[in-house]
């Protein structure tokens, strides 16, 4: 793990091949400098599991060296895992004012905001280490204030893009800083660290502004209550949905705890203006006519705990969606949440709304924050890196980011498409993949942070699909028998107590195989348990085609 | 549960919002018709739930009456659940040739084939019963040999669509026969049960022949192997990769056991035609040049264990996917699958295959077999029905199959969207929702059939996420008091034994509680496993957020 004075090193413990837990560093002699710490919701493989974060062992063994943490903006996957990184590493925080007060909801949230240091940063800063410094470009995306950054290091300059795409007509007039990218490709790019989610998809991504339109027209055709549904952090789609509210004379009610929340944050710092007296509190939406009412809410993925999905089954208390309101989906389906967005939008229709959503032809409602292939070959253009390694994106996307790298000059041989943990060293000038540093997923269970493993996931697999079956032998020390029948439980599995015959031929094959190994003088516990794991296991597979766990347990007396 | 005589009843025992287990009856006096017997795969919230196939307790209670079981076509959805049926109701199984080749290989595997009644049928049958008569018209769809029927009831006509397109190019020459189906319209439809699916999307489905078109030319533009995967049942695909591959003078292989299978079926019932000497065994595909090879194999779905999947992580014996080989997806993921596809498609990339896949821009290499918005105003403008029940679908499909239906002139108020069990009535030429018979879904767990049921799952919820904590305490019956330290067990939880302090706790509490409650004189077994289950829970539950099963075991001696 040397790294020899002024060569620089860059790694990812999140983000690649994987979309979330974003987590880029760079290192330079005695500077590591981390770039964003997300989260990543776990897949229903992981059962039981809230959240995954990045594996930060190499982070912990070299604490002394890290400067600081950089964040490109303020979506779950890029600041998600602040609070556990910060508990482990307290290191300075540096953000734009916006993803600050995301930041900041979070730590309020873990109860560390007053120990946590955060540094408010803006396009023009320059942040100093000992033998890095930072500048900052502005980015547009799906959330206020995003940055890229360039570092400036003995070996050259390296780019992080954020996450961006190039809006040119950005719904909330921040625009990506095209000259000043401009200047930093003309200076020099050694390398490019760019992201690579919308690397399939052929075009250039369409603008905020389209969505505006669609939410107006909607807005004035709705006969009743409009509700919409979109990522609170998407502060842009909110001031389009507050401009088409003050268009047709509609007061606004927001529902969903987060929604609640980045709003006022938006509100606080100057990134969403809401005229005087539109915003009402949820108790007044029936008291005003419901063409005069529009209610913002979350729940846009289908999460069946958030605001829509309750509305849609009415068991959001004091609100209800009646026949004839309408409700739109202002946000894709990420992938994996297609069948919950479905279901809340079968829903939603048998209650008579009017629902704009995206299936089929698309609803006009959405477009994505990432830039498609014409925007990814604009920043390799810009930027003319010598080196790029793609970034924020499953295999498939980094793959084709690289075709598209080559395509506009970056040389074959010059992409390094990298897992997390692989290390790309950088030494007079040339890049080489060489070393490892430990990276996985780090998985939050409850309160528990790291301590549930695969063994653990494993025996919830086993119980999820099989269930258990608990058998308990009270055996007699001095006489080295069975003083009892045994006593067998099941949960998960079908109801023993319900087949009395499986419920008879369990009891006597534990009977028979006990007493026989007694007889044969086996009496240690260890060949008990495991005579009887794989006697029952195999009668019941045989019998049921399903595979409990067995779990003996012997009562010695 | 009265029906008066000569009035018709029609009602869904599966496929009413829903995409699967599709199951209709027509009920006149003394018949009742069946029609399909599917199943569906269960959503990863039924954990260890294999299949879910129909509740056939009202056919069960009027078992007398069931006449037979007619089968539109030959997909999963539609015969997934015959032998289960036929193992509790054995009547006469209707269905075209092919159709009828896949039900015999579910029927072998039950090993119900011999004591099970198969009659052939075709386009030109008409089968007979007491009070219904049927009569059959060709649709065409994504497997060969599909029918759409006319029950000839004393109410009227009664049309069921099965599943299908207008698809006027079909690759396999088996055309939809309009002149019947406008035949059969002439005459008067009372009643149309058309398919959903696709109501949501505008247009009109592409035909198949668009596919062999884009199969051709990935076949000569490859310069190795070409990999290609589909549904098994899709004979017109399979025939257009056989066809492919005479022309570019490939051999080929089949993996999988449903692809070799069905495809066995089809050649030997006449619906693919392969070149002698074409196909090759697995184990030959290494001897050829890779340019001289093709592979047709399941798993296109992204199933884990099929053969797709198996060769992407190199895991399929003997046959291996290289760099430079083209992977075909030529089917479109079903809602839910997409994750697992993806994972695949990069699994691909990273072992250097050019891969067809179907993200971003439409890869050309799939089209649905279902109608779109103007196939079925087709069907409806064909049939004129006075009353439309829209079947296979989820809600918002039936929604919208209303809406094209009363564009195209049904009745407002002719619509019925009803849910699995609710029956539509018809008497007098008149038709009413009515009654309810009994539906909903019953769990196939191993071997056991609809003995799996909420509690168990619910168990099984709480273990997967939760894990268990079982708690041994053993009692002296004379001295009612605890002789030995409670033993505590822990699998799926976080590890007890490896987190001392928590096990200490616990212990302390268990013994505590135990004392107290013997103490005060209360030994009532209930007591103390309700004390221990709330108590133990609730320190658990405040130190880990975790809310493990707790299963308290008393052994008295």
């Amino acid at each position: 793990m040397s790294t020899k004075v002024n060569a620089v090193s860059i790694f990812a413990l999140g983000g690649l091949h994987e979309i979330g837990k974003n987590m880029y560093a760079i290192e330079c002699s005695n500077d590591i400098v981390i770039i964003d710490c997300g989260n990543k919701f776990p897949d229903e493989s992981l059962l039981g599991i809230d959240l995954i974060i990045p594996d930060i062992t190499y982070l912990l063994e070299n604490k002394e060296k890290v400067r600081a943490l950089i964040v490109t903006h303020g979506h779950e996957d890029h600041i998600g895992g602040i609070p556990f990184f910060l508990k482990k590493i307290n290191v300075p925080v540096y953000a734009t004012r916006f993803t600050l007060g995301l930041i900041e909801l979070k730590l309020k949230e873990h109860k560390i905001l007053r120990e946590s240091e955060l540094i408010e940063i803006n396009a023009n800063s320059t942040v100093t280490f000992d033998d890095i410094s930072v500048d900052f470009f502005k980015v547009t995306h799906s959330i206020p204030d995003c940055l890229g950054m360039v570092f400036h290091t003995p070996e050259g300059n390296i780019v992080h893009t954020g996450d961006f795409k190039f809006d040119l007509t950005p719904a909330n007039n921040e625009h990506s800083d095209i000259h000043k990218m401009a200047e930093i490709g003309k200076e020099g790019v050694l390398l490019l660290l760019s992201e690579s989610t919308n690397a399939e998809r052929p075009g250039a991504t369409p603008s905020e502004q389209r969505v505006g339109e669609h939410v107006d027209e909607a807005f004035m055709r709705a006969e009743r209550k409009v509700i919409l549904s979109t990522f609170a952090s998407n502060i842009s789609r909110v001031q389009q949905v507050v401009d088409a509210c003050q268009k047709t004379n509609r007061k606004l009610a927001l529902l969903g705890r987060s929604m609640v929340n980045v709003v006022a944050v938006a509100m606080e710092r100057g990134y969403l203006t809401v005229p005087e007296g539109m915003l009402i509190d949820q108790n007044e939406i029936n008291e005003l006519a419901p063409e005069k009412v529009a209610i913002l809410c979350t729940g846009s993925q289908g999460e069946p705990m958030a605001a829509l999905a309750r509305l849609s089954t009415g068991n959001f208390r004091g609100v209800e969606i009646l026949a004839g309101d309408t409700v739109i989906f202002a946000a894709g389906p990420i992938p994996g949440n297609e069948r919950n967005v479905t279901s809340i939008v079968d829903n939603l229709f048998s209650l008579g709304a009017r629902v704009i959503y995206g299936t089929g032809s698309s609803s006009g409602m959405h477009v994505s924050g990432h830039g498609y292939q014409e925007d990814l070959k604009l920043m390799l253009t810009l930027m003319k890196p010598k080196y790029l390694i793609p970034i924020h994106g499953e295999y498939r996307m980094l793959h084709h980011h690289r075709l598209l790298a080559e395509s506009v000059g970056v040389k074959q041989g010059n992409t390094f498409i990298i897992n997390n943990g692989d290390v790309v060293d950088i030494e007079n000038g040339i890049a080489r993949q060489t070393r490892k540093v430990p990276a996985g997923n780090t998985y939050v269970d409850g309160v528990g942070v790291g301590d549930v493993g695969d063994l653990v996931l494993r025996d919830r697999k086993q119980l999820s699909e099989d269930g258990m079956l608990v058998i308990v032998l009270t055996l007699s020390k001095t006489e080295k028998k069975l003083v009892s029948r045994p006593d067998v439980i099941s949960r998960g599995f079908v109801y023993v107590k319900e087949s009395e015959e499986l419920q008879r031929d369990v009891n006597r094959l534990i009977t028979k195989n006990v007493n026989e190994l007694l007889e044969a003088n086996k009496y240690q516990w260890n060949v008990l348990k495991q005579t009887l794991k794989k006697s029952v296991g195999q009668y019941l597979f045989s019998h049921t085609k399903k595979k409990p766990m067995i779990l003996p347990i012997i009562i010695e007396i």
